[in-house]
């Protein structure tokens, strides 16, 4: 493999300031099929799990790291670029007023269901037209935390690998497995159709003809399945899962941010699965 | 006391337009004593809760609403003002591309921690140094689901009456109490200073000498204190604390979003002083 180089940028208009910057735009970035990731902790969770940054953009006048120096190392050995660059012209690539030190270039993962290994994990994570990028990138955390597989994505989500959804993920972008999928699709490979070997238990964060969330009888592989941030899920989706359980509402609101709904739920599946 | 006026807005330049979009700002938001809210839910949520908006903002074409006929006729009749405007304008002012027909705005509340009487419930969160409004809002959001007193704010968080707060709360803004005090003033209405009747449990999530947070001692009133988004909690805030509980991290990441592990150990603590 030829060796990747190394070059510095000093102008805002430079093309491949702009190129960079643009993948901030998902339709430039579905096109171009890269996305961003910012931050040597990130960089190096991505660098561990096996994928590295095409092209790596790194401060001039940044402190020096051992693990960003690994990290360069690696990039230039596999044939990647290596930029250096202002702050200022870093913070209009990433579009944060204090841009990390760092941020890397990577090739979008395939994310279909049929790169999904169910028996990888006990817990799965599943959420049905998630909008918040936000909300997206907490549950790749949480999924991590909680020892998951993945998130799958049903119809139609916020984009995992935009750069606030990357940014919330704080690296789970890099450690979860990611799949997107229609709802007909998930079922079909969720209850043995061609490829599916072992199904799986699809449970509902419900208020409909639910019981309590706390000890009920979960079963790996679990997939936690959560709802739109103010539709919730449609009554056939809830209808169709093996198990709808229910969290308490001692307020006024009925229901839970997206988000905290899976990690609470999540939790408590690792709680009934994996006690310790 | 005099009914309030009814008027049409229909120009940007508007300064009634110009001194509710400021309120999206934090300094002219604290200089006025005002912020906004948006949506009819959060509204109606607020006038059960007896908060009226001393300025009612509706767009025109709106669908009729029962609710909506009772908020504005709530707020003529306490005194406060009714505008109607076009749905271009209320985007203006409240930033959001599809506005919510309706927005109010209110006088800010007392957040002195005197305020908050601790024996009305057997929860309450505390967040030291959130810097996300999305965070802070969505902690209210638990906190009044798990039936959680209100939320208290030590040292410098984000402001709980800016949009995205509000926002996030999804009405427990209005439902839950709030305060913002330093800690060591905090501490000290803990402890039993002048004012304090009956002390209160302080647990810390966190990784330093702590017991698994699954079915651990927790004690009405239990208060759940969660750190900053990027380095967690003060290690002698840590220490101050009566019980320091850990979660599982079973994966890469050795913690989880602030809000989400808020929610995590409020749930627990549910479960356990309130099982059901």
């Amino acid at each position: 493999m030829t060796p990747g180089t190394r070059r510095t940028i000093t102008g805002f208009s430079n093309p491949t300031v702009k190129a960079l910057r643009a993948l901030r735009d998902k339709k430039h970035r579905k096109r171009e099929g890269r996305f961003l990731a910012e931050g040597l902790r990130l960089l190096t969770d991505a660098r561990e799990c096996g994928r590295l940054p095409e092209t790596l953009v790194m401060a001039t006048g940044r402190d020096p790291h051992p693990l960003l120096d690994a990290l360069e190392a690696d990039v230039l050995a596999a044939g990647g670029d290596v930029i250096e660059t202002g702050v200022d012209i870093l913070s209009k690539i990433t579009g944060k007023d204090n841009p990390q030190a760092v941020a890397g270039v990577f090739a979008e993962f395939d994310t279909t269901l049929e790169r999904i290994d169910r028996s990888a994990a006990p817990i799965w994570l599943v959420a049905q037209a998630l909008r918040d990028p936000g909300n997206l990138g907490t549950m790749l955390r949480t999924a991590d935390a909680v020892g998951a597989g993945g998130l799958i994505l049903i119809d139609d989500c916020a984009d995992p690998f935009s750069v606030e959804a990357v940014r919330a993920s704080m690296g789970a972008v890099f450690t979860q497995a990611i799949a997107q999928a229609r709802w007909d699709d998930f079922i079909a490979w969720l209850c043995g159709g061609p490829g599916s070997e072992q199904g799986g238990q699809l449970v509902a964060a419900s208020l409909r003809d639910a019981v309590p969330y706390r000890g009920a009888a979960y079963a790996a592989p679990c997939f936690l399945l959560v709802g739109n941030e103010s539709r919730g899920l449609p009554e056939e989706y809830e209808m169709a899962c093996d198990l709808r359980v229910t969290m308490p509402m001692r307020g006024r609101a009925d229901s839970l941010n997206a988000a905290v709904a899976g990690a609470v739920l999540a939790y408590e599946v690792l709680a009934c699965l994996d006690p310790q």
